[in-house]
């Protein structure tokens, strides 16, 4: 059960002027689920992205980079079921023929289309299915398809992430709406599974490309479900510039720092209904790091706190074993931490302090926000003037029985 | 369920000259189970150790590390129930006052004695019933009782875990005994949860530090079961010097050589138990990562994987989704890796190359492969000539069952 977290209102994801999806079933793992999607952007637009750090990416992530770094970007297509990942270099022949059927079908060039796969690793694409559901993918271009498109590029989600806002810039209105997949083997590291950002503003390519690694270090760079990051992890932010307005070109127009805020939220948002939707997830966790001497030492505590499968398990049986918190801020690898110095909230509650249970702390008071299904650990690290935070869930019997069965 | 481990006989665990252990129920947190250990040293022993990195380490690591700078050691007093860990000043004074205590009973120095405690983190040790049980535990002095002690030890333990042999050294019959403890919360930093080797070897005081941290390394550092590395993590080596041998002062003595291999296989075997009667474990996997550049890089891409919770659940699923390995391996931190030149194998057969599915692979051969109850899983980086190991488990309901519940 995911962490109120609710689809959206087909009616409260505003269609983007420039952008329309395809969404099909074309049987590509299981049938009569939508696992095709197609996207397709008007001339003109400017797309950036980030992708996974993970050596082993997969073959998309890789012709994704190679084709953003030479062409003008004109169609995405996306497929579950499938990671393409570990699959060397038919993998990578597979990517490049799913790039040239779309471009024969949008008459573009091969390089102008961006392929991503979500799925099982190791294991070679399903070409057949894959193209056969391209022409009905094409079909179904549409301006308004974003609530199916959510839908198609779920795996192991249980619900559709999708997040939009409008914003009136230069008397225009833009709208920023972007969808996201992924609830397992999450770390991003650069950006989520996947995530897909469209705007209308006009924007600069230079000022797309700041904004996609921008959303994403404060967004999906903060999560984690389970510590592992995956081969796949692709974050696109497209801008068509169909709205109207006049072109943004420089970081310091004060259009741009609005726009950058509703892309930043949409990101947020997104990333944060992952972990709302984490495998097994019963608890959103928030793992704030202050007084912190930089940003790697509060992160590689967040971390160490957000990948304990102790502090998880804990959460899960909301028992506010909290030493274990503790345990995992000793063990973060900051070489020279005095723990004197440490003080340990749960929500506004005070647990620690001075290297031991703080006097006024009442096991009552720790039970009470253990129960909570939102909770937020703070570790104030006495060092420094530096704070940051990451999201994680807690670890259930269900994170297990769906990584067991996932292949099954 | 442990794996393949069954707690030795009490005849099979030798008793060591100069060491008398004095098991009892003192009642620290449950009535009627083995809780408290005393254990008493011949003089003129010699005794190392090795501790937690953890910067939150307990009270009595703090002790245990003051003492063994200062003072020979005559005794060691071991209980759980209770880390005292994360309790600040008044943690320090219940352990320095229980070695008040123990030094009284046993006519030695209260810096004689080592404080060792195991259990929940946070909460103050229970003094009354532990200093009230530390007459009994005199009374309970004996050569032959370290099955009793391998019990008295355990927390969420399911099995004593004990080793012991005897070699011949100038031809005087030297024995090495030792029991540990751990199942959680393991991912030894210098030394596991719990471990005592004893041995009657005459050994030099630098020898016998210099084999405990030998011993830990090629042992207790090699393991994990969840990545957390406890607060607690003590692991001793003493040498009472009763077996008649006359001492041995060199490195280069074939003498030293031949008992540094019986202590390491002594604690080899304990690290190992811990791993066996990891919570929750249903298999035994040995990571073995070879042809690296360094030590260094094959630990990182053997932890990576050890800790990869989605590794883990797929082995307690027996489900060879192999694709989780080269991810984890991807992650690992190598910046530099060629994905091109990894090789995995799964125990004899050969599952990926040249950064796919090797050619030869029949899923048929994993899945034989994940069904046995001992896996291992080699990785070939094709870097170098050096390689590790490490040990871990799987990850299954009952790891979350067990930390759901532990204190409640």
């Amino acid at each position: 059960m995911p962490v109120n977290l609710v689809a959206p209102e087909p009616h409260q994801l505003h269609g983007v002027a420039g952008v329309k999806l395809g969404p099909v079933a074309a049987g590509i793992r299981k049938q009569n689920r939508l696992d095709l999607t197609l996207v397709e952007l008007t001339p003109g637009s400017r797309v950036a992205g980030v992708f996974t750090q993970n050596r082993f990416c997969a073959a998309p992530v890789q012709v994704c980079r190679d084709h953003l770094s030479r062409s003008e970007i004109r169609a995405l297509v996306i497929n579950t079921g499938c990671a393409n990942a570990g699959t060397g270099e038919p993998g990578l022949e597979d990517a490049l023929a799913t790039c040239e059927v779309v471009g024969k079908l949008l008459e573009v060039a091969p390089e102008a289309v961006l392929p991503f796969s979500t799925g099982v690793i190791l294991e070679r694409l399903p070409m057949t299915p894959l193209l056969a559901g391209l022409p009905a993918a094409q079909q179904a271009l549409a301006q308004n398809h974003w609530p199916e498109a959510a839908r198609a590029i779920m795996t192991t989600d249980t619900v559709e992430k999708a997040s939009s806002r409008q914003i009136t810039l230069q008397g225009k209105t833009v709208t920023i709406t972007g969808i996201a997949k992924g609830a397992g083997m999450i770390r991003p590291n650069m950006a989520t599974m996947l995530g897909f950002v469209a705007t209308d503003a006009a924007l600069s390519q230079s000022l797309v490309q700041q904004l996609v690694r921008e959303a994403a270090d404060q967004s999906f760079n903060r999560i984690t479900v389970d510590g592992d990051t995956s081969t796949n992890d692709s974050f696109i932010l497209m801008a068509t510039g169909q709205s109207g307005m006049s072109e943004i070109t420089s970081v310091s127009d004060a259009d741009f720092v609005r726009l950058r805020e509703a892309v930043i939220a949409v990101s947020l948002e997104l990333a944060q209904a992952i972990i709302r939707d984490g495998e097994g997830a019963t608890k959103f966790i928030t793992v704030r790091v202050e007084e912190g001497k930089s940003t790697e030492e509060c992160l590689k505590v967040a971390y160490a706190i957000a990948h304990s499968p102790l502090v998880k398990t804990a959460f899960f049986a909301s028992d506010p074993n909290l030493g274990r918190i503790l345990a995992a801020v000793g063990y973060a690898g900051i070489s020279d931490l005095e723990v004197s110095g440490i003080t340990l909230y749960l929500d506004d509650v005070l647990v620690s302090e001075k290297g031991g249970r703080a006097v006024s702390y009442q096991e009552a008071d720790g039970q009470r926000v253990m129960q909570q299904s939102e909770i937020t650990i703070r570790v104030c690290l006495g060092r420094g003037a530096v704070a940051d935070s990451v999201w994680t869930c807690d670890l259930s019997h269900d994170y297990v029985s769906i990584n067991a069965d996932y292949r099954s």
